[in-house]
């Protein structure tokens, strides 16, 4: 089933084209955006930074797109030559999703960054895909609304990348991930035709559900030119957040069960071990970690007092007495920073893996246990903290930074907890996708009837093996 | 693109076998289930009572599967004998979308009706097709939960029935339809693998999304045999429920967009014009209609002081400041069987077609207003109702039970509408989905390059043209 590389296979044995025909082409084909060539972009674009080593070969032309026409450009360049295009958006990928590979177009919407409407009538948005999230969210709430769906990239990634991955955040547990935030998109197909899916209508029972078929598919099926998402109302009443310490993960990850479960319909519930709180602390300079071993942030839209006080109930049963919990914005905004500030403060000046399983919810607390103990069997460094209220933890390792290689003992982890998420009934992808770095899983987690389906669907839509190849299925 | 009615051409005007083989080698196949051959059940279970004429000749056999093995077993037979499988769970389609064939297997999974599982801990249920989606709720409940999508047919439907069409309800408005729900899938195909789709974690963003797209596909891409869905906690606090008077459709048409946006997340926001409420007060000997020209019945989740008067407030504001709320459960109760009574007050004795238009929020008004206009022009009996709070939208058209053909004034209406939608950006089926009588309009939601892509997917997982052919596409 590799036969989605033939492009390049056939541009490295066969291609009766030079560099500067193909480039010169697909230049005419580019009439709004910009083509470079020069090395240190193709480099600086190619190469996620933390993710791919540099010498597999550098792509051979770097298009950041103004509009449509310029994407159905590169792609008529790209059949033309038998050239794999990589879709990029803001390249925040955390799998190597958006790497360029060698003599490849990499086709960036990042320029693509138009805000086309935000309208209160509908509580919809239309933009391009190079919109930042953030930016995205910030529009709408100046009219009274929010766009949910709030990845850690959320400052960085663009709304094309967010569909590309489903990604999804801390807001997930309430108001879901991109998928289930994406009404319509348009999406520039392989062999150039844009197509329309979806629309602007909350209900939806007409066509094939085409649109979440291009939800997470990575850039491998089309490349995504307009998005069209449901903003959501803000909730009257004032947000309450708080914190609460337990013993540990284990003890942590069930009280979480049981909050899901409560009726008080959260909108945060974040998790963070032992030791990401030590890091954060030593980041930021607070004290967290006197507390305990373990550290809930919890969010619900309102204060109503049963709310409230069940929240408190439900830690104290698991060992957290000391929950406490604050209506003041500035505070709430210092807890969420400290959330926000936890890669930073994890990474600081090492190497990382970090991961990204979703897990059944009850089945958190085992995977917990299961990741604490590997941590000391494998003698590594292994933070854990992850959105807990969806079953998604995310697993950083780390190794000092003069060690170019991954050790032995990280790949060797990584595998282990894997082959425990699916045997637990989880996925090793809850909202990072699966790039080049977990695509080699698919056997494992989807079993080989739907592996192959997914090729068959990948070779229905792009029958010559252009887009993105190698990348979530190979 | 009529290949996938080969079958039906192979079977009448090749078919080596006759009858008789077919049917002693179809019930080998079918070792716990039951195979009908009677015209009676054949009857009955072909034609839809009020959809479809009797004339287009009988199926072949009626399939009650009890198994996955069962169903498998019926594909076999299919394959062999090149015979068209219609696929049926609780018969309820409002679009014929389950009718027989002349000549088919009409598939039945009604029997497989048991709930396998309902897990607190994890917050799914895991059930096979034939239960119904009032059952699964009742036992979700009993643990503290509720399963959210509540379409009208909730006492009678099934959950296969209900993933086919991606059914909606009074609930979506909040808690997301059909699609929104489901998790996981086991689903077997044309070619008899059953296959295993999603899971049962909230998060998951590993694999094409292939779930949601066997979700709404009315059984032409294949057959579901088991269904795992969210289950959502009950909201803590008293719900709130209540009716408002409007001048007209349009003016509730405008309060309900403010509603959608205020921040009270409504739970139901469900519209009757008053041809529907005089149908009701002479069904259940009300008196609605002395009040007005539509009537809003809402609810929420709370009984939070400031919800209820902004949307005491936003009601007024649009002319209807005689609403009244209560948070008695009884009086509720009232106000939903009220609700739920609709098609049966409206239908009376007369022959009817329910419409399912859905529309973006802000040309809901627009709609409403075309459609009274629309039945004073063609001087037909048009009652409007709908989950408003969604933009969707079901007139129904009556006339007298003598006239057995449907009168040319009301397929015009129909026909008007449709393409009036479709010019607001909506779509013709927000909840009911596409069967027979719809999928003519493909080309025109759809496009032709997107209908073209819908055979090329049906044509991927049903390379025989075998599951339910001539529905949702054609």
């Amino acid at each position: 089933m590799k036969n989605n590389l033939k492009g390049l296979g056939l541009l490295t044995v066969f291609s009766a084209f030079s560099q500067t025909e193909m480039i010169d082409y697909l230049k005419q084909q580019v009439s709004n955006g910009t083509v470079y060539t020069d090395e240190a972009t193709l480099k600086k674009q190619s190469f996620s930074p933390r993710l791919s080593s540099d010498d597999s070969g550098l792509a051979l032309a770097y298009i950041e797109a103004q509009s449509t026409a310029d994407v159905q450009g590169v792609m008529r360049a790209a059949r033309k030559f038998h050239v794999p295009v990589i879709p990029q958006d803001q390249f925040t990928s955390t799998v190597a999703g958006a790497d360029g590979v060698a003599g490849s177009f990499v086709l960036s919407t990042k320029q693509m960054n138009q805000i086309k409407e935000i309208s209160r009538a509908d509580s919809v948005a239309v933009v391009e895909p190079g919109v930042i999230n953030g930016d995205l969210d910030k529009a709408a709430r100046e009219q009274g609304m929010f766009y949910a769906p709030d990845p850690g990239s959320k400052p960085i990634s663009g709304i094309g990348g967010n569909v590309a991955t489903n990604a999804g955040g801390m807001s997930t547990v309430k108001y879901g991930a991109t998928k289930d935030n994406v009404l319509g998109l348009k999406v520039v197909l392989a062999d150039g035709r844009e197509i329309k899916l979806g629309g602007r209508t909350l209900k939806q029972a007409f066509g094939y559900n085409l649109t979440q078929l291009f939800v997470g598919s990575e850039g491998t099926l089309g490349v995504v030119t307009e998005v069209t998402v449901k903003l959501m109302p803000i909730p009257i009443g004032k947000p309450t957040m708080g914190v609460a310490f337990f013993d540990n993960m284990t003890k942590l990850a069930e009280a979480v069960a049981e909050i899901r479960i409560s009726g008080v319909y959260p909108t945060m519930l974040e998790a963070l071990d032992s030791a990401t709180i030590a890091a954060l602390d030593a980041y930021e300079g607070t004290h967290y970690s006197d507390n305990s071993g373990a550290m809930l942030i919890f969010k619900v839209d309102n204060s109503i007092p049963e709310v409230v006080d069940k929240l408190k109930a439900l830690m104290a049963a698991h060992g957290a007495a000391n929950a406490t919990v604050t209506t003041d914005p500035d505070r709430q905004a210092e807890l969420e920073k400290l959330r926000r500030d936890m890669l930073p403060a994890v990474f600081a000046g090492q190497n990382h893996i970090m991961e990204d399983m979703a897990m059944p919810l009850s089945k958190l607390a085992p995977m917990m246990d299961y990741i604490h103990d590997l941590g000391e069997k494998k003698q590594l460094k292994i933070y854990v903290a992850g959105h807990a209220g969806d079953g998604n933890v995310h697993p950083t390792i780390v190794w000092p930074k003069e060690q170019t290689e991954t050790p032995q003992a990280v790949v060797e982890a990584l595998q282990l907890m894997f082959h425990k998420t699916l045997e637990l009934g989880g996925t090793i992808s809850g909202e990072h996708a699966v790039g080049t770095l977990k695509n080699q899983w698919n056997n494992e987690e989807l079993g080989e009837d739907v592996d192959q389906i997914q090729h068959q669907i990948k070779a229905l839509f792009d029958p010559m093996g252009l887009l993105n190849p190698g990348r979530k299925i190979n």
